[in-house]
């Protein structure tokens, strides 16, 4: 079966010459906040570091297993696809995808084998060596005056479109337990409210509609629960004028 | 006219209590590259400060423009809507939208006046009074093992999701030139190529259609340029075989 674990196990991070070791650690959280474990290192200029586990915070487990290699081909060896992070148009002939498109692109290819997604130096990105190496480009829109993403944001932009793209990758926390009032409970409450409200005067008895229109309206968008019906209808009953 | 600039200059990222002074120039640099310029921050611990500088990168014209506030009240003050980030289910009575929800919702708002994404303290996050300021609640889909995402990368992934709602915001960067071949130049091509193929005994002249056919796909999936259409036919010329 095709969990989004499945599927995102199969994608390898590749970080080329990262010189600042806390953004490796910084990109190991991001990867693991999304579910993402496979992370190569070429020839990183500090590594391990503490600050790379600082910057990991619970992530230590995806440093721990990351792969230190000396070349961009021994990172890729294996795998069936190879796309290049790119913070601009680099060269005439590759393919460059949104990371919306690419993300889908990339699940399917796992069918075949993993797949990599490859970032560059802090500085000055993917050489035009490492780029041959690499079968599609990715950008991530970003403001014409300032697109210089920090590596790892980079890291988490792209691992967010990857969950998101597995099946049930974009499934938000569970819900607490709600106790949604039954639309009677709710149709009681309006038949409440208008009665207390005519008897206050607030409401003309003859013609009630339009302003009970409004109040259906606003409670309708609250989606009541049942302890929420009990309460305002407690309220009614402790506004109601008594008679005299 | 709407812009992507104009709608994303009603967009305040308010930070609540952050700790760590890097977190909050990271934040701002996150911001930047997607085009939001207005912080917020709420009781930082410590503001100015050297490392909220370095890790803002060119971003610190975000910073130095950033509103210190005392209470949430005061940098939500004039917003038409509060949206709180939040990693988990929080409360009851919240809708909770997915970021890919929350941004277009958040950009028509913006008709009425400002929004605000509102994000928590770096380990607790946001306490329930200061949720009770927010209407809409958004959260991350992550890794349910490990949904903690560093501040400024849940800045990152809101502020991407901001940008490529706007109008024109998925916007990629600007091609290179290309001179494309026109289709007549690569039907020539295919002509040139069949004839070499026959000549050379590598199709047979009664035949080529399959081979002909898996050829064009391959050269279709290139879409070539002009001058690549050149480069072959060369290469064609060159490897024509001489009539004896």
């Amino acid at each position: 079966m095709n969990t989004p674990a499945s599927l995102l196990d199969r994608v390898r991070v590749v970080l080329v010459h990262t010189t600042h070791p806390g953004n490796i650690g910084a990109a190991a959280r991001a990867m693991k906040t999304m579910g993402l474990s496979r992370l190569y290192l070429i020839n990183p200029s500090h590594f391990p570091d503490a600050d790379a586990d600082a910057r990991a915070s619970g992530a230590n487990d995806v440093l721990d297993q990351a792969q230190v290699c000396s070349t961009l081909d021994e990172a890729l060896h294996g795998a069936v696809l190879a796309v290049g992070v790119s913070a601009r148009r680099r060269d005439l002939s590759h393919r460059m995808l949104s990371p919306r498109e690419a993300a889908p692109l990339m699940l399917e290819q796992t069918a075949a084998g993993d797949v990599a997604l490859v970032f560059g130096t802090e500085m000055s990105g993917l050489s035009n060596d490492e780029l041959g190496r690499c079968q599609l480009l990715t950008s991530i829109p970003a403001n014409p005056a300032y697109s210089s993403l920090n590596l790892a944001s980079a890291v988490q932009v792209l691992a967010y479109e990857l969950r998101l793209a597995a099946p049930g990758g974009d499934a938000l926390p569970l819900p607490f337990e709600r106790d949604p009032a039954s639309l009677e409970d709710v149709e009681r409450f309006y038949v409440h409210l208008e009665q207390v409200l005519v008897a206050s005067e607030f409401l003309d008895p003859v013609y009630p509609g339009r302003m009970m229109q409004r109040l259906r309206r606003l409670f309708a968008r609250a989606s009541l629960e049942k302890e929420e019906i009990n309460i305002l209808r407690g309220i009614l009953t402790a506004l109601t004028p008594r008679k005299k």
